[in-house]
């Protein structure tokens, strides 16, 4: 393990790789996807990537009123039932682009009669052969396992096409803001939350709506990065069953958006500081983390996952484990 | 808490309770169905009414071919944009039919265009007298906090309707075996896993396809029951990310059912025995737990909630924590 990992230097790479993008070709794709009109949406990912679907869902249903479906690639690969998509668009969200299931999920939309679309970090691979349309999220070549800066410019990137698709001229300055928040981003020491994990048995991490993809990407990085069984939850599911679950022993890290559900998340981390749990708030009044202050709702949880990946980062080298090769796992996701 | 608690009555009336729904209505409103045509189907549901949701997602897509969108309830109530679900079907599935988020989201979708139909315990709940439809899962009461009878017999209600929606005999046959089966699996042994947690941090519980619902619902009532962190991945996610956190203290739980995904769960199971991790495995020739032998592949993941159920009762009260008062919850999910 060298003195600087991959991981740290891509995380530090987050700010430019997402300059990169908002001049992008988000613009033009949009103005075609809007010359359409489309039934549903189907986004198709897995992992980091699939985080960055969730994220582009709300969006999509936010800000267009399309009913999107998260894909289960197994129904294609595995049960050999593709659903019928025609006319729909189909999104496929992939770093590399080469995971199997998703290049079969993507032909058989393509096949069904769907426009497809990739989200993909190489615009030569073969999810971007299947698709019709190609967005390159343009944030260059990748090292570490533990994908960071291409899952933040997978989101940037949909949220741009998002933004371009539906005239949301807020949302574009909200991206257009992004990069600089970025940046300042990098300055944010989480190491408060990320030192109370260390003889923690497991970790919450809670959101909702705009946040709920970041989340998950925070508790999914935990996972691999710091081998920390973590489970990222909706502030509306975690406040019912799994509440059971959170003690004493297990910090809990909120991230909270300036938007209509942050009333729950705030609620959420009321009940849980009442109760004594050792809750980690990001944004709003009862934030416990060094923080921006509120940008664009939907940009924001993406901010917030800069301080998280650096804390992650640094909480790995100080614990002997190499964030770079996490155990067991690599770097193209293949599942058939 | 008494000798006998609520969840273990209820849990034995399983078989009973599946044996009234066989011969309901379920024929009638798929006929319904049939006899129209859907361009997608949302289905919205939370916590263990989501999880027999996800089991109803995996037959409409591989049975009827139809994309289905488990819906955010956050889009409706929170940023008050409905998605636009004109001509599609919105099926609710919640035990009460009372959760303000579900009746909001319900009654919006019905505004919007779709039929709603209502998969209730309750026919007389605002989630029923919102819905066009109403499909009544025949429970009967249920008293304990942590939900049993309700679960199974919404998932073969669900699985009932598409039965009969898609004509899909094989189907039919395999849910008129399961009172049966429900009734045999009531007999399974399964504290050989259930003794394995005391102790554990956190605990994971895998499967695939036709598994993930109840496989969630396993590591639900894991998180209320015995408070115990419990993390529910599909052997495709839990392959990738999530690997790195599973130790040898903490327990996995594999449900395997007998289609083209099994080969999918076998391979994961062999990986985690080849890396001495703790692996209990129900079904195929992996398995270690007491099972029936392969039945329906869609009805035998509900039937191994049975022996699941039962395990986790009989711990929580071995560990002294009383089943039908999980800690900080209530019978009616309540979220806005």
């Amino acid at each position: 393990m060298s003195a600087t990992t991959f991981m740290a230097r891509e995380i530090a790479e987050i700010p430019d790789a997402a300059s990169l993008l908002v001049a992008g070709e988000a613009a033009r794709i949009g103005a075609t996807l809007r010359a359409r009109s489309f039934p549903f949406v189907v986004v198709c990912g897995r992992g980091s990537s699939g985080h960055a679907g969730v994220h582009l869902r709300y969006l999509i249903e936010t800000r267009l009123s399309l009913p999107v479906s998260a894909a289960a690639p197994s129904v294609v690969t595995g049960y050999d039932r593709p659903p019928n998509v025609a006319g729909a668009l189909f999104i496929v969200v992939s770093q590399s682009g080469r995971s199997p299931d998703l290049v079969a999920a993507t032909e058989a939309a393509r096949a069904g009669g769907a426009l497809t679309l990739a989200l993909v970090n190489d615009p030569d691979s073969p999810a971007a052969r299947a698709s019709d349309l190609v967005l390159p999220i343009l944030a260059g070549p990748e090292h570490a396992v533990a994908a960071t800066k291409t899952v933040t410019n997978s989101a940037i990137a949909g949220a741009a096409l998002v933004s371009a698709w539906a005239g949301d001229s807020e949302l574009e300055r909200g991206l257009a803001a992004l990069p600089e928040r970025l940046r300042q981003a990098l300055a944010l020491d989480w190491s408060a939350w990320s030192a109370d994990l260390a003889g923690a048995p497991a970790a919450f991490v809670t959101g909702r709506g705009h946040g709920l993809g970041p989340l998950r990407e925070i508790a999914l990085k935990l996972a691999e990065t710091l081998r920390l069984p973590a489970l990222g939850y909706s502030a509306a599911e975690l406040r019912h069953g799994p509440r059971a679950s959170v003690s004493v022993a297990t910090p809990v890290l909120a991230l909270r958006q300036a938007d209509p559900l942050a009333e729950g998340v705030d609620a959420l981390v009321r009940d849980l500081n009442r109760d004594g749990m050792r809750v980690h708030a990001c944004g709003g009044p009862l934030g416990t983390l060094p923080w921006l202050g509120d940008g664009h709702p939907a940009c924001d949880p993406i901010a917030m996952l800069v301080p998280a990946y650096r804390a992650i980062e640094a909480e790995a080298r100080r614990r002997g484990l190499d964030p770079d090769k996490p155990a067991g796992l690599t770097k193209v996701t293949e599942t058939l």
